[in-house]
């Protein structure tokens, strides 16, 4: 494809854990996939002497501590925002509002109406012709794009079964220390936002289809951990436990939680249907469980399918069979397809509409969950 | 162990699926273990000549169509009920007035009130020397006991995250007919009391806890199938749902479905605790995973225990180390126990009491998922 | 199926692990298949007072010290020889030329020669009507039958390579005490014959093909153990390592040891074949993996089947689906087999014959070892 | 740490499948270890239009088709050498000796000859100062140095057998096409040097010791595949089997084949210890199996080690905990060490002398299998 010279500019705001992985992203995509090109123009932070290492180390252009600034420069078309979730609204709103295609980790945002005025903004500037998208990476691992597909092809018939569990243990330790994480004024809520809303997206994306009612338990183990001034108390959920009707008739369970010990990263996904079921954990990724259960009988079994051939998602970018990625690589899908997007002008996917959609899927759990676990369907009322 | 010459006769009512793998246990007790012999009396069924093939074949002395006269039975010390759940009540109260050790088999009856009037007459006849038992055969899965010790010595530290989830598959498809496992006047429940009854029982037996509260959901999802005289109503669940805060502060969920495509006979158990996990699948009954989070920091993982070893439960009586059990042999351990109760005149468990409190956690669940999820405490009082 | 009310009369000889064994399999396979009625007259032991105890714990009518005697009782029909290996060929051609049915228990003898012997009488008696059986159970593991249906039906296409381990771990301390399995005038062999004889059997089951040449090499790594006089030389292998051609021009690598930590009783096998592939472990006896290279393009992977469906070998005398099998039912599914053989009176699998085909092997597997590991095909000629 | 401005300028040879992957370890080196800083040069191709594209497009400042010069500039301070592996000796001692350091792809090269001199090159080069290293990038996985970490501080005790198998299935179908892989004169050999070299590579890497002698079995199971101009004559092993014993008593078996159905990358290794024993596979990269046989009786199995943690090899410089790394991410550990060995003017390993060493071994099991299977000596003469 013949594409023209000019690349499109970049900025990334923030750069800690979220900044840097988007980084090798964007230093990567070119090399692996046939999209436009970018330029890597600054890195913005708060402290000008560590971003501007930060920018040397990752490969951009130039450092900066102004975000509005760096959004309006005009060698900046692309706008992509890592910074903790309480900041997501404000400047991804500015970045649209001046034309710049925006795209934002995950969770959009910390309150459903920061969400709601987010959707809004980035349905007006799609008029525009200004493309925005959510980050919810593991839309992009291949296994769970083939699981969506197996799905949406009716290869698993009609769904009826799911559950998906997010399990970390970091928090496993009494002991171990308070952190804005674990405030509920900084971080929103604890396993519910941070991995109950992958675990929600999956819900939407695997099934296509809407969250109709949700009734959730949550906990908090340890309700007091040291801080700088001795104990102070969390406010946040350790673990949460829902579950969803769907508006297709399956029943899908969510769990989240940083208190399952040995688990590390591990988020499992089981979907069973008339015709076949699947599994999936995030801890091997490059693997998806496909059971078909049209298989002659002595013959049925849950296959293991390593999702590193041609034919797979993504794969055609990178090496031959049988060549594992990780879970680095889904970040650089993730601006492949926001690239792509942009260059045909069509509707990036997830959307900050489909963001919205999560989020008022966790009030409502919160809400179940603060209400002696009763079945409550997400507001379905736009916030103003 | 000297022991008298005379064997301990033992009748069992009932020659199906329960009754023929019972015998087999009863068959092999006195080989694998070191108890009181037994002498297979008389096998009980409804019909003459079936159930004389069954006994012939199962190595019974004798068949009966009369439960009353088998039990009465000067020879008959044990008896051992096989009979579908709504017959249980009756046989064994009979059974125990009339001073004859009981085994029944789970769940232990189908409703609160025949559970609370067993469970009254286990009472009055433990005081006269009478042992009753009853048979949740999972507890006698070396991996399981092997995982209940190692809760119980604090290996896992405090319990905190429990997952249970019973899944089958033999209802996955719309057009399978129906049957009285499928109508609520005859098996009391679906998925809940076949399944669930051995999550809830896990619950207990693994965490030596108490359930305080349930809240719960469940769904029909093939509401109608093929009967003798066109469809019929489906009036149990196809699957449950639910979470339950325990006494001890630990949350389990308990799952049980006959729709998981693919798991023949999955019962996984996931236990998670402050200093290590477990997890289980019946599928692979001679395994345990085992997690230490107190390892040496770059060595934690979760070990597969090959539970074969002659220190595992019940397996100095069978084979050297590595010759896997199978899951007929569970009713042999459960008959050992049985026996070795009566000799030594102590109390077998689970008891009908131990029975009667899962009947009240099912039927907790069974109101919970009728009220909108709401959560509720087991009924705590008896029923009489 | 109707039958003469006269039960086949058995006598076992030899009742340490495989007396114990075997003695639960004809007390079980008249109650799970459906095959001539047996009688369990006599078990044989050197001691009396043991023997005794043994047949009455494992159910015999009598026990006795005199194989002779037990062998030539009128209403001995079925003679199972369970004692060490060197005993074989003098009980078993004994029972034969009495025209007595004759199991023997794996490796048909220690030596070619006696091997040879064995066959020659089998071969006599089956003219006479009289059955004989070797004892490799594990052609009678269910996966493992599978697995030959599924080659034999050309399923896994032309096969070209194989893989069969046998590794266990209960000499992996050096300071463990000498005992006669290391001597090799008393064993014959160490890993080989022990472990190494199921691979080779296994190889010409699976296949259906015979050895061409082998070449190989064996290894004693603790070379000296403690014996009751101090020290003393362990004369036999702890490990083998070979590689076999075979006659349809497929490779198959036989490996064992009792050197491998962590592996209790894992007999592994993989079958590579033009069109797919199958992965079998013991310690997981239930479960085969199968991978059909046909699949769709991104659908490919290798299935794990639950082999416990009533369409699978065997499996329509036990348990509904999803209950798995133990290790010591593999044997009532032998003597089923051989009870079937008798009363059609064709001939029973794996004779003395193919028993004798797996010494020789084994005989070329040591021959090789010694010598520098040069390719040698196992011979031919008749030892005579 | 301090570093002087001036950055390492890198040129590399080759941009097909491994030009490409090391490109993207230039890339990301920096941003994701601390090291020297890099200039990506040059990139060097035999046709000026694709290699200006692939330069391009995987990050390059300029390409060239003209090696020599390529090494000659001033600006360029490293050499990596990804062509084919007949080309590697002139390119490699023509850069050493012009001053410059120098990474080869594996295998070292086509024959013994060659990779004798290049070690000759590199230990004369050494003298001045300049590092050589050989890319055998399986040492840089992190399970794999967490292994040979494990090994070498005596946690497996003393090491007895080791099983290292290179499966892969892209030349199952009889039917796919001939290619310069498949002829000896272009490939020096099949399955052998392709995927053993890596095999033998980590035989020396995990156990520290060396081979004493091999003896081994090749095989080319599709003899004549189809070519531009009709059936061509396959000349290369499509599979092989060794047995090497090594120095320190320990016995490996080495396999490698392009003929395992359904295994597209598998590089499975298994080591048994006197006190534990190792399981991996690289289709699963990221996790380690590790035994300990001095766990309590009753607890001992094989733990699963997710190789993500901080205290991980190579760990520190990626993402939190749980975090998987792909098969792409070795190559980035690869230069990390090269540069830190050029920084520190340490020698680099795997060395030439090294891969020299790996070469010996291949030129022996070639001659062993063509030879009966003999056991024979790695030739220890130097080749001039």
């Amino acid at each position: 494809m013949s594409r023209t010279s000019s690349a499109l500019g970049v900025a990334v705001i923030g750069h800690s854990f979220m900044g840097k992985a988007h980084s090798q992203a964007w230093r990567n995509v070119n090399a692996t996939f046939d999209t436009p090109k970018v330029a890597m123009r600054v890195l913005v932070g708060r402290d000008a002497g560590t971003v501007e290492a930060s920018a040397r180390r990752y490969g951009w252009e130039a450092s900066s501590i102004d975000w509005r600034a760096s959004i309006l420069r005009e060698d900046v078309d692309i706008v992509d925002i890592c910074t903790p979730g309480a900041l997501h609204a404000e400047i991804a709103i500015f970045a649209l509002e001046h034309g710049k295609h925006v795209l934002v980790e995950k969770p959009l945002a910390n309150t459903v109406a920061q969400a709601q005025a987010m959707a809004e903004a980035a349905s007006a500037a799609a008029d525009a012709g200004v493309v925005s998208m959510l980050g919810f990476n593991y839309r992009r691992v291949p296994a769970l794009v083939l699981a969506r597909d197996l799905v949406a092809a009716g290869r698993l018939g009609e769904l009826r079964q799911l559950n998906i569990r997010y399990y970390q243990d970091w928090l496993v330790d009494a002991g171990s220390p308070m952190s804005w994480r674990l405030r509920r004024e900084e971080a929103g809520s604890g396993a519910l936002g941070d991995l109950g809303s992958h675990a929600v997206d999956q819900v939407h994306y695997l099934t296509g289809a809407k969250v109709s009612s949700v009734s959730a338990t949550s906990k908090t183990f340890v309700s007091r951990r040291p801080g700088a001034a001795g104990d102070e108390e969390v406010t946040v959920d350790d673990a949460i436990w829902s579950t969803l009707e769907l508006d297709n008739g399956a029943v899908a369970t969510v769990e989240a939680t940083r208190m399952a010990t040995g688990r590390k990263n591990s988020f499992r996904i089981e979907a069973y249907g008339s015709r076949g079921s699947l599994a999936f954990d995030l801890e091997s990724l490059n693997h998806l469980q496909l059971c078909d259960s049209g298989a002659p009988a002595g013959e049925q079994g849950s296959k293991t399918i390593l999702v590193t051939e041609p034919e797979h998602p993504y794969l055609d970018g990178w090496w031959p069979t049988g060549h594992v990625l990780g879970w680095a690589d889904t970040f650089t899908h993730e601006i492949r397809d926001l690239l792509l997007a942009i260059e045909g002008n069509t509707q990036a996917s997830p959307s900050f509409a489909e963001g919205l959609e999560v989020q008022r899927v966790l009030s409502a759990i919160e809400h179940s969950a603060a209400n002696n676990c009763a079945r409550v369907a997400p507001d379905p009322v736009p916030v103003t």
